[in-house]
């Protein structure tokens, strides 16, 4: 059976991950390989509504937001609707998949970031999502002052309930992501995501030649 | 440290349970006990958001609706919510708390029901709400034909993405709660639902004394 690849883009707020993700799915398509590009939280309109709670300050409790394990179980709940009726139907079907976040934010945000246990994270995607991982993640990583370059000039102010945390917070999550590539190595490939967007999809490809 | 008493009424569709928790709340206001009454999913601004993406059948892929895994996962999120924002306080503070539906209706919708390793349900449970039992779950038990009689003259027609399943999921709903109530007999009263909702009030009241 011909199954497509499945390549997830990781990294810090501001890393440029959206914009690599896009890039790569364009890429593929113009070579003939057929591509779907996708998001978490989100991806089906279940998730998506998932995603709104999420990130929506507002949602709950008058902007004190979701307690850690709350918050970890709803990307769960998101990311197991988002596998089911798309990820896994398109890999089936010898499409690709360029997917902009996947466990290993949940495993970097509310494990890293937030302090929940990170067994506890694996255990909750092992439930919802028969535990699924990409073949290959593609960490971006940035300097602290062009991310927070970027995200000025993206949001123009505005940030959404994650984003809006404080640098520590944002920092173990930095960390986190480090660490995980650091554990499995043939898993990850970090890329230097510092400077032009066409030079970082350079690297990119290079990574992602041996799947092709 | 004198903490309150957690009630939880449990059972299928139509069995009287909300009457019933709403009865008992009642019953120990006027003995001078402060209890909550509240219910699952829901109970807070964050859990009630929750309920109405799980509940709303138009919501999740046109009618198509949660998988059991992602339905479990938005469970577990909203009574990780409720439990530390309403149930927790409030134990704490000396009240009772009297819940329409609890995790046993977890266990017996998304594992008895939807065939979900009943494990898996409380790891959930375990990760979101650090385990949290009732002192006491009453178990309304009802005959089929009362049930249904109940739900006609409530419901007049309407029901939900989950009321509306069909008997046969209904049916191993039940004899899940049949069987839980079973294997924990000490934290189980099993009660009576059918005929008029002060008759088995009464039944309640049996049951609750020990704890007063």
């Amino acid at each position: 059976m011909i199954t497509g690849r499945f390549i997830a883009f990781e990294g810090g707020e501001g890393a440029g991950k959206s914009t690599q993700a896009r890039l790569l799915a364009d890429a593929l398509s113009q070579r003939g390989v057929e591509a779907v590009l996708t998001r978490e939280p989100g991806g089906t309109p279940g998730a998506e509504a998932i995603r709104a709670l999420l990130l929506d300050a507002g949602v709950a409790h008058d902007g004190q937001g979701w307690n850690p394990r709350a918050e970890a179980l709803l990307f769960a709940a998101a990311r197991s609707d988002h596998v089911e009726r798309l990820i896994r139907p398109a890999l089936a079907a010898g499409k690709w998949v360029i997917c902009d976040r996947f466990v290993d934010s949940s495993r970097a945000y509310q494990g890293g970031g937030g302090g929940l246990d990170e067994a506890a994270i694996r255990t909750l995607h092992d439930i919802g999502s028969g535990g699924l991982l990409p073949d290959l993640t593609v960490l971006v990583t940035v300097s602290p002052a062009a991310a927070e370059q970027r995200l000025r000039l993206r949001d123009q102010g505005r940030s959404d309930a994650i984003g809006s945390r404080p640098t520590a917070y944002h920092m173990r999550v930095a960390d986190a992501f480090v660490r995980f590539a650091a554990q499995e190595p043939e898993r990850f490939a970090v890329i230097d995501g510092d400077g032009d967007a066409h030079a970082v999809h350079k690297r990119v490809l290079d990574a992602i030649e041996p799947l092709l």
